[in-house]
């Protein structure tokens, strides 16, 4: 028997997107294009009747900022509304606010390529007091440790707690509950849902603005497969994801 | 001694301040004054060092709205929210959608100025199934009956228990709680504050946009006057809301 239905939805394009610089917990801005994917994905709800009943986000302005406009135009903007650090972006340690294309020139592919898709090997850590470490930023003062870098199994181990004990009680209740969320909080989500190793898990890529269905069990697992709204944006927007690091 | 800090901040122009409706529980959009209003509460918020820990709003659009201008231009579009009808505007019963200087022309000074300020006569009830009635609307699926016309006496008896109650669990904590809300729900809630008797609450209006500071002791009662974070701006506004009615 099915219960709630989750909806997954990593933010628009961001500033740092665009200029293609890693961005981690660094609390940028949509651009204009990430707002019109905003815009599009309200619109896809819309389109398909799949209204959420209650909304999970980050902290991060591009995140809240997604969900605010996509909701304004389903017409669902007063839906109750959580935010959780945990639903985060990866922290990307010291690579905060370096140029992608840069930092995989002066590293090369490897190096590059471990630090962005590998499970467990988190990059650098960044200073507690260099100008992208949110280390003083008072959104975090209940955390006992800000972080100063993540792996992605650092992500699931805060990801899948939250989602199993907190998002849960929403979906067990039936509801249908929107995660607006990050590449990698969602590439999380997406191995536990899915079941993908810790190995396969690197060749996921999670397009943004095109909002992913599943509709789940008693188990809370899905009971059949996720499915993009724009399914034929999903795969190029996919692809986009994939060949970051390519000079622009 | 001081607990919590409270800052009331009235929606900025809506499209149907500008088109001189009567609005209620319709949920009309912010113009572009209306953003910019909200824009300069968030700037003032920011000036005065008044950095919210946690949102109250209504379910209405253009509270909801002016909230994340105001908050995201301070900095502070993380913080918790929470969302609930018993903050939403007086409901104007048969009145919505009515134009206020037509309304005034055809009913007279007298009557026109009892629906707006009588503390206890409401306007006559709305048809539920009328084109501005919230019979059907799904916010409300949860209240056991929806409001068919509301006189300030009925919002000042679901918005008092509801701050006494819920909101003052945050002010109690020591936190600065910020209320977006509606003309007539904020002049519920300053009655109750200030101790303002029935006849003399007809006498009140709150400017769009502008914040208003309350430091409250321990019995959630304010410990001095509140204040305007823009006193010349908020009798200039003050004026304007007490003129409505007239032709434009």
């Amino acid at each position: 028997m099915a219960t709630g239905t989750l909806i997954l939805m990593r933010h628009g394009e961001s500033t740092w997107n665009e200029s293609n610089q890693f961005t981690g917990w660094v609390d940028v801005d949509l651009t204009d294009k990430g707002r019109a994917e905003a815009k599009r994905a309200g619109e896809l709800l819309v389109e398909h009747d799949l209204l959420p009943d209650v909304l999970y986000t980050s902290l991060l302005r591009r995140a809240i900022a997604t969900a605010q406009i996509a909701l304004d135009v389903a017409d669902r903007h007063w839906i109750p509304v959580v935010r959780d650090w945990r639903i985060n972006e990866r922290h990307y340690g010291a690579l905060q606010g370096l140029d992608k294309a840069a930092t995989k020139e002066k590293y090369g592919d490897e190096q590059f390529m471990l630090w962005r898709r590998s499970y467990d090997t988190p990059p650098p850590a960044i200073e507690p007091d260099a100008e992208y470490s949110q280390s003083s930023d008072p959104r975090y003062a209940d955390l006992d440790a800000v972080p100063l870098t993540e792996c992605l199994k650092d992500v699931v181990e805060r990801m899948i707690p939250y989602f199993t004990e907190v998002i849960a009680q929403d979906l067990r209740a039936g509801k249908t509950v929107l995660i607006a969320a990050h590449g990698n909080s969602l590439r999380a989500l997406v191995k536990h849902l899915e079941q993908i190793s810790d190995a396969d898990i690197a060749g996921l890529n999670i397009p943004t603005g095109n909002p992913r269905r599943y509709d789940l069990g008693d188990d809370l697992m899905p009971v059949g497969p996720g499915a993009y709204l724009d399914p034929e944006a999903a795969e190029a927007g996919a692809a986009a994801v994939a060949a970051q690091g390519e000079k622009k």
